[in-house]
């Protein structure tokens, strides 16, 4: 049913181009439900007592931020009456109703964030999210074929991971676990190995210092050059982009002589042209001399709980790259990771050696 | 979006034959969910203030018997709301929730059924239904030229030609006006004419004899030849029609000598094979002589308010077809009608015999 979702938004924008949020609700809610109910009858013809729910009928509570929608409670009356029944639930994901009883949808993430909040609600051991991969890995196994899987990986680990490119859970998801501590079993749709389990880590265990290592490729780079330096200057710029809705990850300015700079940031790489436009109206209006851009960057991060009381960690990961000759155009740094942006064609070269340097291969 | 249902019945039907009736509602509702998010958005994009509310948030409440629900309640809070705030309220046909919160469907007829409903619980002045047609006729003017629209018609009248075959609107939704006094007008989505009033017709104007001649092809007739004259034959033989739900209209028997008879009896078309067979069974199980039938029938019919009070109605119809050599093989009455069965090729023929005996083609 994967194709149900842009099959509705086509039959939506056959009609206008912009339509109300409202109603784009009330015509998405329909395709999970429509999901919902088809699961409920493969298992009821399987022969196990089965119903599925929609976010109304669980009482998924949310916000009035219609297409991206925040749950605020869940009542679980509901699922409670039906689990007791010893019923098979299936909730339709990815929606829920205001207080004004109007269908949301929760937009992206939406899905696997329905289920954390079921099993928040519910109290649950753990929320099993099956997947087609076995778990979270030290790096890509399609990258580094020594990739270990992690049994247990922290809230936060996993948030960088996943911001990263990892895209094994949504982050809107983990948000929710650690906010609540559930615990979940990131695990394979299509046999029983045991997955990877992400819940809130002892801290012995973030000795560990390096989790894991990501990169991602999607990622343009854009630079306004010879910018002069005066205040309000960077606000004017990243407010122009907000309003768009881009979203700049990475910014660097750079101080030149003559009181002029260069802001150099990365955004996502189907964002660029729609950034570009916005880039040169602020050129004219701040005069600035001019703009650089491209799209054969990469950024490669590494995360780990413990980096926060290992200074060396960024060292070892600057060494590891220039060791291969890699060249670091960006840094940016976090409590719990350290990215770089590089040319995109050395992005496997400089994870595999990553990998290495902080010895993920090895238990 | 016509096809829609039909879609939806066969993604289920890929998972499975039977698949159960609560979850054929939850994924069959759906389809009016889409088409009224879909008329909302484009009623926006013309400049008009407009909502979409499905059955649930209207609250149409009804029994528990799904895929054929019957309306119990409608609480229009919502919706008195919103017309409160001038908005053009789109309300999803065909669907409504039982005291459980489960989606239910009204089944056959359920879409005009829920506006008539909706009327009734808002007392409307009127509930107006746009359709293909410009409004009631005294027949199909596709078979009798001079055919003259009604400006009004009675609840009895407009449910017997509307069970007769012409369907400009669903019994059921008659049945529900009847039941609470709302006046339906049925016209025309593609002009402004003025259409028809079904309504309530004062004693004055029930002197009008005849309203109209309908024409039913979708016949087909069962005889069961030579069956013992003794009790409880003729209650075996239908219920067991019954219990496959098939619908039988029209029922003679006929007695011959020897205490046998013939059984005679008219079903739809489309239910003809599966009759066939049961009627065999039961053949043999009370030892009856043969089975004749026949596709090539037809129902003609007259439907008049005024007829109860006019004896000499019917004998003018069988009049009427004599003198154009019709052979009339079955006769049903009741207080409004007069229905014949007589050969296929000859309805039109006749259809137009009757309209010009009484005279519907004159004001």
């Amino acid at each position: 049913m994967g194709d149900t979702t842009d099959e509705l938004i086509d039959l939506a924008r056959q009609i206008t181009s912009r339509p109300p949020e409202r109603e784009l609700d009330m015509l998405l809610a329909t395709g999970e439900q429509i999901s919902c109910s088809l699961l409920a009858m493969a298992v009821d013809a399987l022969g196990y007592p089965v119903i599925s729910l929609t976010g109304t009928q669980v009482g998924i509570t949310t916000d009035d931020v219609h297409t991206k929608a925040k749950i605020l409670d869940i009542s679980a009356d509901r699922l409670r009456k039906e689990l007791i029944h010893n019923k098979i639930v299936i909730v339709a994901g990815f929606q829920g109703c205001n207080s004004n009883n109007d269908i949301t949808t929760l937009g992206r993430g939406g899905s696997d964030t329905t289920a954390v909040a079921i099993a928040a609600a519910l109290k649950a051991d753990v929320c099993e999210i099956y997947t087609d991969v076995d778990g979270v890995y030290t790096a890509d196994p399609r990258i580094v074929p020594d990739a270990r899987k992690l049994s247990v990986i922290s809230y936060d680990e996993m948030l960088e991971l996943a911001s990263l490119g990892a895209l094994v859970l949504q982050p809107r998801s983990v948000e929710v676990a650690k906010q609540h501590g559930v615990t979940i079993h990131v695990r394979a749709s299509f046999n029983y190995n045991e997955g990877t389990l992400v819940q809130e880590v002892a801290k012995m265990e973030k000795e560990i210092v390096v989790s894991g290592v990501a990169s991602d490729l999607n990622v343009a780079k854009i630079s306004l050059l010879d910018v002069p330096d005066r205040p309000g200057v960077a606000s004017h710029l990243f407010k122009a982009l907000a309003n768009e809705r881009i979203n700049v990850d990475m910014i660097i300015q750079s101080t030149m002589r003559n009181e002029r700079n260069n802001i150099s940031f990365t955004i996502c790489r189907d964002d660029l042209d729609k950034a570009l436009l916005i880039v040169e109206k602020v050129r004219d209006e701040i005069g600035a001399g001019g703009i650089a851009f491209g799209k054969d960057v990469a950024k490669v991060s590494i995360v780990g709980a413990g980096m926060i009381t290992n200074p060396g960690v960024a060292a070892t990961m600057f060494s590891a790259l220039a060791a291969e000759n890699i060249n670091i155009e960006m840094i940016s740094t976090s409590e719990i990771k350290v990215s770089c942006i590089i040319k995109a064609d050395e992005a496997r070269k400089a994870v595999q050696a990553l990998h290495r340097a902080f010895e993920l291969g090895q238990q």
